[in-house]
């Protein structure tokens, strides 16, 4: 919608202050004191972000994820949340969700607000960490001559939705249960040029990187590792909600972690996408766009 | 609502950091390396907090200033914000609002989230500053034999809510452009026992402090300055809106400011809240309950 373009376009005009730079990583990084502190906020909408048939301790537990996976592509330690709660349904089982996110990412509840609302339930969080790492990574300064990684599997989370259906708990987990790599984006955050998590797919972020870094991703599409058989690699490269890191580090860099070098980073050309050697079609959206 | 209530206490019990003692302060602190940040989160749902016909810039104007006022409270300086905006309706009118009341509290726009939705839209807020003075102020240290204290009149934004009708700019401003004392709470930090900014109305909000103070604060009614005629004093006690703050402070403290001596605090006696030496009738909700 243009309507909505002009809009983004008009807050993002209004981000002025250093903090919010790269108002595309969709944190800020502001240095206070002698801290440097990482914030980012996330918003869930009933009928867009989860179901209303979902047990809300999954939402609950998502919407921390989220956050987590913003702090965890800055390399930053998670300190708190802030909650924004809309009462209705079942607040029980989200506080359950939300005792069990906290808990697994040792990070506090600090405040918040709970507001009443009638129709589509909304929730927002803040979540708020200390960077273990500066200069602070972001997803713009990927170099010519670096390689693509990703940490993990891809299509994991697809799969998971998948059984959401058929009922199989192990599997549905990675859709229900997603987990930031916090831990990994702190060893990683030293050694990377570039990095973000993949929440809306593989390629369309990968896209976003090489965008933000002004240069050409040409990634070796057999490479990428997924968790769906072969034949649904395509659906794998798109599919969001995986949380795994995507990242660029000097070809030669000792990485401290098991990473998958699925590209090169070539200078910009007319795409900022290779898919093994070609642009992607201009009819394919890459991801999960919203 | 029963539920409602075993939500909150859930809610809290999860809230355990140091930075969340004071979780009724609708603030948290948090001792970050050097510095002790203010953070509170406010959201704000149409239907219930603001109406559909709303100029949409007013909305915003109050989302940032019921955030500052909570910073106020706390004598805390202006960072930053976070926003969870649901894209729909008058978006620009919004953006302009953000952009004053931005710029009015030297404040940046650090970052946040912009989903799409259905239904009654909801904005969150995260609002970032800085402890001008340690310890930070909290409502729960109000004294015998302090004296209580309110910056100025009650009722404005009552009467300027009853204006929006009639078109009257000069009044509808007070209810349509609060205005948070962020300077004023700068100034009183260093000096008050307790302090809190009334935004549900006096009474019920004299009657929070003073529970939280394990205190009775004995109100003498007559003094407290308000906006409307004289004929219009209960109400004006009772209507928030207003971001004044409340504050108690040794009677003999020198106040750097102007501000209304209102009552008396006293030991603990049956109720919290002593109205010209009566309690309150147990059907005086004291204001506006959400």
């Amino acid at each position: 919608m243009s309507g909505e373009h002009d809009f983004i376009e008009s807050l993002r005009a209004l981000a002025t202050h250093p903090a919010a730079r790269n108002l595309e990583d969709d944190t800020a990084v502001l240095e206070i004191g002698s801290e440097t502190l990482i914030l980012t906020h996330d918003a869930m909408v009933e009928g867009v972000h989860f179901l209303s048939d979902q047990d809300m301790a999954d939402v609950a537990w998502k919407l921390v994820a989220t956050n987590m996976s913003d702090l965890a592509a800055k390399g930053a330690k998670p300190v708190g949340v802030l909650l924004g709660h809309m009462i209705g349904g079942d607040d029980m089982r989200f506080v359950q969700g939300l005792r069990e996110a906290l808990r697994h990412y040792d990070c506090a509840l600090l405040g918040g607000d709970t507001v009443s609302g009638s129709g589509p339930r909304s929730f927002g969080l803040t979540a708020i960490g200390t960077a273990t790492h500066t200069p602070v990574p972001s997803r713009a300064g990927a170099k010519v001559g670096d390689a693509v990684y990703v940490t993990g599997p891809l299509g994991a989370a697809m799969l998971g939705f998948e059984a959401l259906k058929t009922g199989d708990e192990d599997e549905f987990c990675a859709f229900t249960r997603p987990k930031a790599l916090i831990e990994e984006g702190q060893l990683l955050a030293p050694i990377v040029t570039a990095i973000m998590d993949i929440s809306d797919g593989l390629l369309l972020d990968a896209n976003r990187m090489a965008k933000a870094s002004k240069v050409t991703f040409a990634m070796d599409t057999a490479k990428v590792p997924i968790a769906p058989p072969e034949s649904r690699r395509e659906e794998a490269l798109r599919w969001g909600d995986d949380y795994q890191l995507l990242f660029t580090a000097n070809r030669d860099a000792d990485l401290p972690l098991l990473a998958y070098r699925i590209g090169e980073v070539l200078p910009r050309s007319t795409s900022p996408l290779l898919l093994d050697g070609s642009p992607p079609d201009p009819q394919d959206t890459l991801g999960y766009q919203h």
